[in-house]
Formats: structure tokens, sequence, C-alpha cells
């Protein structure tokens, strides 16, 4: 038994993908399920911020996972090892998630005993950039040896999230990675973003993330 | 004075791309010009390796190197330092390249006296492997930090690629990198590729990778 799912999901035919966001939203909260869409490079380390996550929340708010992936199931088993909700998407050879595609993966899942869903969308700082999945919230994951300048590079994604975790700060006197300077930029792009450094393998900052999103979820609720 | 050119690339007109990289390909061969497609995800290294391989050659060859970005400059700056002929592509959002845009490049860089061009794709393990951009090779580069699952995760670019450059191995005592289980889940995708530990930073492995460079260039012009 594997303790999950697997779900190949279609391409969605919806024509407005911004429509189809905006009303998945309104279904999620009419059922009380904040939505976070969370989305990276490959290897910044979205599996492990996960299981940290799930750590710290799980005692407060049921949580359930999807794992976007274009082809594999390494993240689920992860996942499920935390004891939470998780379903592995397959999204067979696309490069990101739109709203349609993520209501299919919330329909796998089953929202109805869920307070908080998690969309680990598929490692990528461009495409999953460009389309609203009808998440409540965006997040980012930077991880220190990717290297301060990426948001001069992937500008959309920078723009597009409420919060940028810069995550591995544990290996950060063997980088040459700028703190002052990557806020710098990332706050010339998106002014109201909240940016929160992080060790997920320590879990240093994962307290003040944790607080972050009981706010979300909280205010989500009201 | 910049020391490069900024060309705003077109949308490809071509419905069949496998054709244009074709014609491309047999150009590129009338010409006696070597073209690499070099891709990875943000932040690898892609823009320190090209540094460190222009050192090693351009004693030896006419380099020319294609930038290709979202929106930024950033690696242009970088590699016009090294006094080898770049030129910054601007993809417009597009998250990949495909063969017509590449001679667009192509054409814009001038390749009458280039030896050996190389295109810095976009940061993405995704898109870019579904297109072939007529490069005679195509290198992908894997950092230690981004763990050594990834060829799991993202099978098709490690699929298509001729050699894989596993950079960044002087960070490997800070990090869970199995470089064994990496090449075990490579060969498995595919038997015939390459494989390479290098440091850019460091300078380890880049002569064997020169070497791999030389001996690909000598074939082309045969």
């Amino acid at each position: 038994m594997e303790g999950f799912r697997v779900l190949e999901i279609k391409k969605s035919v919806f024509e407005n993908n911004d429509r189809e966001a905006d009303k998945l939203r309104q279904e999620l909260k009419k059922e009380k399920t904040f939505l976070l869409n969370l989305m990276s490079s490959p290897g910044s380390g979205k599996t492990t911020t996960l299981k940290a996550t799930i750590a710290a929340l799980k005692d407060e708010m049921r949580i359930g996972v999807m794992e976007a992936d274009i082809d594999s199931d390494v993240d689920a088993h992860t996942i499920a090892e935390t004891g939470a909700k998780v379903i592995q998407l397959h999204t067979g050879g696309m490069c990101h998630l739109d709203a349609g595609m993520t209501k299919q993966g919330l329909e796998g899942l089953g929202t109805e005993n869920i307070d908080f869903a998690i969309l680990e969308n598929v490692g990528n700082l461009v495409c999953p950039a460009e389309f609203d999945t009808g998440a409540v919230k965006n997040a980012m994951i930077l991880s220190v040896p990717e290297g301060h300048d990426k948001p001069l590079k992937y500008p959309l994604m920078f723009s597009i999230c409420d919060v940028l975790l810069v995550n591995k700060i544990d290996v950060m006197p063997y980088f040459d990675f700028d703190l002052e300077k990557c806020r710098e930029y990332v706050k010339k792009l998106n002014p109201n973003i909240t940016i929160i450094p992080i060790s997920a393998r320590t879990g240093e900052g994962i307290g003040e993330w944790a607080d972050w999103l009981r706010t979300q979820v909280a205010e989500w609720n009201k």
C-alpha cells in the first residue's frame, strides 16, 4: 500500500484560465479550504520545506498535499511518510499547472476534510508564473546556491508571489549569496512580498513561516 | 559601449521544428561551426561554467555565445568580459528556444568567423528538452545542491543530452548528494551519455570537459 494515489491530469479545456481560477477560489472559500501554490526551481528544497511545514502545523490543521510532477512519484513517497494526506499529480509533460488542472487535483485529493491544501507545482521558474492556479496565495522558494541574481532573470515569478522563502541559509558561508541584494532586487519587483530566510534542513526560520501561514489561513476563514 | 547587442527574438513560424533543426545543422556543417546547446535549472552555474570553458578554449578556437534570457542582460555582461563574441537573446517570456529562434540568434551573432557557438538556453529543465534547437550536441548541468534525484523527476532532459556536467562538486561535503546514485539514474535513462563532475568555481574537471569539446568540434569539422 503506497499511502497515496497517482492521478494523471489532463490538459484543461477552459479558454479563460483567470475566470476558472476565480471560480475555484470561490469554491475553496465556501469549503473553508486554504490553497497554497508552492513554486521554485528544481532542487531548491520544496519537498523538504513541505515536510518541515507539515511537522509545524499538522496538530493545528488538517493538511492535504498535491505533488505535481511530470512523471515520478518520489516526492509523494516522502510526503506520505509525514502522515499528511497526499496525492501525486502527473502532468504528462506539461511544465505548469493551470486552474483546471489544479481543480482536477483537488477533486482527486478531496477537500471536504482539508483546512490547508498545498500544491507543489512543477520545478520551473518560468511557466508556472504565467498561470493562476486558483490558489489563495502564491509562495516561492529561492535557495542560496541558486544565487541572489535570480530575481533579475525570472522577474515574473518574483512579481506574482506573496511570500518568498530564501532556503538553505545554513550553507550561506559556502556561496557568494548576498541576502541584502536579493531583498533589494525582489522588493523592487514586488514591494509587498514577505521574505523569510529559512533552512528547511536545520529548521531555522520555519517558525516564522508557520506563523505567516497561520495568519493567512485564519484570514481566509474569517 | 556594452560589448554586446540585445536581440528580441520572435516566436517561430515553422510548423515542423525537427525539420528546421535538421536544416540548421546542415548549414552549420557547411560553415564549419559547431553549436552546443547548454541547458540547466536556474542557478546551476551555466554562466560560470561558460566562463571557465571560454578561458580553456579561446586560444584554440573562435568562440561565440548566445545568452538566452527572458528579460535581463546579466549573463551577457559577464560573458562579454571574457572577450568572447556574445549576443543577448530576449525570448519575450518564452520558456525555451526552438530551431527558428536559434537561427535568429545565430544570424544576430554572425557565424562566419565562429568555430564554436554556444547557446545558453533559458534556465528550465522542462520545456527546453522538448525542442531541438539545431545544435550539434546537447549539454546539461546538474549542480550538487539540486540533489541526485533530479533525473527521476526531469527524465526527458537527461535523455536528450549527450553530456552531463555535475557542477559545484566543491560543496559536495555540505550536501547529501550521491554521485554514484546520480550516475545510475542517468545511465538508466541514457546509457550513452558522458558524465563529467566539475567545479566551475575551482576549475576541477574543466580540463576533461574541454577535451570532450575539442573532440566534438574536431569530429564535426572532419
